[in-house]
């Protein structure tokens, strides 16, 4: 095993994080990256589709999973990781349901790999929204950077 | 082929979009999101990384294929798309260069397979930095969702 990159994480550890995500969060959004999708931004069209309301980006909802591995990385570095851990990449993320303005989610982060030798784990993903139902599945993998 | 979710899209047809990364985006990301990773958001702690500095969020970097998948949605309404194009998920997403404050990234969103039947797109993302050095690597899948 490589020192160096000891994650010091176990399988089964998991984070949750709460959010809801409000109007301004996508109008921020959209103004950060330059996605100013109607549906996202424009109620009156956003009224005429299939959701029939503005529903919150998808790259926005994937942030709130970037603040549970957010923990996730603090653990690592106060148990005395020597490495930074990083996002390495995401697998299979899949938008399942529509987030809607208003929406308050629960982000689970579920570690189920951990590679110390490599410094590398891949943990599972999930967001429901605040009636229990699915929004998000993936996977997300952290990688530990050593200078 | 089921009119109703026509793309009204080409494999081959392709979006860049560009822009630069400043700290205000990294840090009201941040705020947006909840994730305040220190290697993001504290330039003392991040100098002492191996990164030498503070780097933008992943989905933060990621959102500027969203706008330009914003783009390649707008061409499917307007060409006379009956369902809303909606993100539907990502397929290994790899951050393979971090992407530093000040960094000015394009994002080339190039459509590879269109399925007309189902209301479905593959699409092909890189984002490059300044000096044409490959940052992310991933696919995306947009979906035609009707009433």
């Amino acid at each position: 095993m490589s020192a160096a990159h000891r994650t010091f994480l176990l399988p089964g550890e998991q984070v949750e994080f709460e959010k809801t995500i409000t109007a301004a969060d996508v109008d921020m959004f959209a103004k950060i990256t330059g996605d100013y999708d109607p549906v996202h931004v424009d109620g009156a069209y956003a009224a005429k589709t299939a959701f029939g309301r503005r529903i919150a980006h998808g790259a926005l909802v994937m942030g709130l999973l970037s603040a549970a591995s957010a923990t996730i990385s603090r653990w690592s570095v106060e148990r005395g990781a020597a490495g930074t851990p990083v996002s390495a990449g995401y697998d299979r993320i899949r938008f399942v349901r529509p987030v809607f303005i208003g929406g308050t989610l629960t982000a689970r982060y579920v570690v189920e790999e951990v590679d110390d030798a490599a410094g590398r784990t891949r943990s599972r993903l999930e967001i429901t929204n605040q009636d229990s139902a699915v929004c998000l599945v993936g996977t997300h993998i952290l990688a530990w950077v050593v200078a």
